[in-house]
């Protein structure tokens, strides 16, 4: 015998693996859980897919989607030879810790953070460097999120920087990624999932800097959670380094149809994200007037501070209403609720629903 | 610096990768080199694509596929927990490597066989034992093809078994598989991709057998390649493992209601398969007509061994006359074309040019 008893590594038995957010069946409930966008995807999504030819479906997909990678080459001001496409940001995410990181290879990023990212780091065997967020300073407003300077001196050969981060909400400045990139000695992954409804991206990095990655999702922005397809931005080698560790047809043909249709319609989605701005502005207000912390973000939800009940508690009593937002019994986040910025209509029975649970705000 | 001078890990930056069949551009060739069903997916598919709501794309797609589980599990004869519902057939191998390999832990296959094995051995860092099939037996006919004893006694923690194999067609018996899944200590994965087409699944060994998986993919037998629907069948435990190397939500929406429906249709199914069947048939005894060895086959391509040419030569020829085949420049493959069943007039228009090709067979 070759190997341990098991028939698993030892690392992905004693694993218990990453827990989704709960999807649940009904369709009638206020979702608020998984960070999807309120919207539909663009008309012209629909149109494409119901559009494929039985003959896209019967031979293999386009290995590389050539259509989707020249039309976010288009909307992003970069080249399609520096874009790969993934099933979903995730793919794209595992694929970095399989290329950059082993047992004496590790991965650094602050947190608290998207909880995948651990739980990649454990499948590959690599340490996971976590450096907190000083997050004691959350209540000040300005600054609590800022990069840990410790980021950049880790050693870690994959540095991730979740940017808006999640499940805070929070945004870094381009310029202190481009410092953070300048400093350590491998790469940095900048996972822009939710960057759609920020300020500014650092996909401009990309041309100066040969060890920054930015992931891109369909997910959130365009409306396509359903059809798991995100992209990495990057410098030529590195695109075709990742390409090496990714399966060999990544994305089937109904996703890339969907995806390239959503991205070229881009009036559609800029009209969108801008409604979950405003909404984003209203719930924000309005949770800080029934008594959450609620911090300024950058992303389409929000991180909310329970400051007179227990945060699971009123969890608890939103699920009994049909109303369901994300609880992280975490360190650092067991006081607060992650809800996303759903339609107006949804807000609003969140905000019902708490003024009920919480007796003292209504 | 904790990690070494490149980016990638070293054996990221030296491997070359898998390199996927060539996907030609245009439609009107006669393309018999990756091995799809010449037939166009059921038509239930196309509807029930054309049936999907936008919110099915706007929401995450269900992580777990439970209605292509209950689908399968029907057609099988296990229960759902048996099935793992995988981003093509691909994606389960990748898994398996990720879960089973790894530095200490070895993987190991008769050979020749499908390549992205040793390209997944690679990534994960672990020893790929390649253990040769009697080759020089092939002209015999029978038995040329049976599991090498060492395949047995290698200490490997995953023994991969393509059944049928590729690229030779070949087909084992599944009491063999039994005896060596009795035999080894680790995991045995069968990759039943082309089973639709050979005699017998090995699907009723994984009750019994605590140590097999059985992999399907939806792409042959079914006409789905574009659609990257594989699944994996095991006992409850290894499926439930292997769920914690696999992204969050594996397959799409459209993928799901797709392979479903796909799976759902066993009527059109099988028809497909016997029109495939009867056409190998006829194929087969057409190239031995022209001079070709070719051996019996369990799958929907054929393996043509050129006695009388080059096989490369004849490749490049019938590139020239729009006729794509595959050539593998590998050992024990140098002399032949592995040639997909397509329908008839595509395969009449493959003989017509071979017979072009070789003029003493004119």
């Amino acid at each position: 015998m070759g190997f341990a008893m098991g028939y698993f590594r030892d690392n992905i038995e004693r694993a218990a693996g990453y827990v989704p957010g709960f999807q649940p069946g009904r369709s009638d409930v206020v979702k608020l859980n998984t960070n999807e966008n309120p919207y539909p995807p663009s008309p012209q999504v629909i149109e494409a897919i119901k559009a494929i030819e039985p003959e896209r479906l019967r031979r293999y997909p386009d290995p590389l989607g050539r259509a989707f990678r020249e039309a976010a080459a288009a909307v992003n001001g970069v080249g399609p030879d520096n874009i790969i496409c993934c099933n979903g940001g995730d793919e794209l995410l595992r694929m970095a810790f399989t290329a950059f990181c082993d047992s004496g290879r590790a991965a650094a990023y602050p947190v608290p953070t998207y909880t995948l990212y651990p739980v990649l780091a454990n499948i590959v065997g690599c340490e996971a460097i976590e450096v907190p967020f000083p997050l004691g300073a959350q209540k000040a407003g300005e600054g609590e999120f800022n990069l840990p300077a410790k980021l950049a001196s880790t050693g870690a050969a994959l540095t991730i920087v979740c940017n808006p981060n999640a499940p805070t909400g929070s945004f870094v400045k381009v310029e202190e990624i481009a410092l953070l990139a300048d400093e350590v000695n491998g790469v940095v992954l900048v996972d822009e999932a939710y960057v759609d409804f920020a300020e500014e991206t650092g996909v401009r990095l990309i041309s100066s800097f040969d060890n920054i990655i930015i992931l891109r999702s369909m997910s959130k922005g365009y409306s396509l959670a359903g059809m798991r397809f995100g992209y990495g931005l990057a410098n030529k080698t590195l695109i075709q380094g990742l390409r090496k560790v990714q399966d060999s047809y990544p994305v089937d043909a109904a996703a890339l149809v969907a995806a390239t249709a959503a991205i070229e319609d881009q009036e559609y989605f800029r009209a969108n994200v801008e409604k979950v701005k405003t909404e984003r502005a209203r719930l924000t207000e309005a949770l800080r007037q029934l008594g959450f912390n609620v911090a300024e973000s950058s992303s389409n939800f929000v991180l909310a501070q329970c400051k007179h009940s227990k945060a699971n508690e009123v969890y608890e009593k939103l699920v009994e209403r049909d109303v369901y937002v994300r609880y992280f019994n975490m360190q650092g986040l067991e006081d607060k609720l992650r809800i996303t910025v759903g339609l107006a209509q949804q807000n609003d029975r969140l905000l019902e629903a708490i003024r009920e649970i919480l007796p003292q705000s209504k």
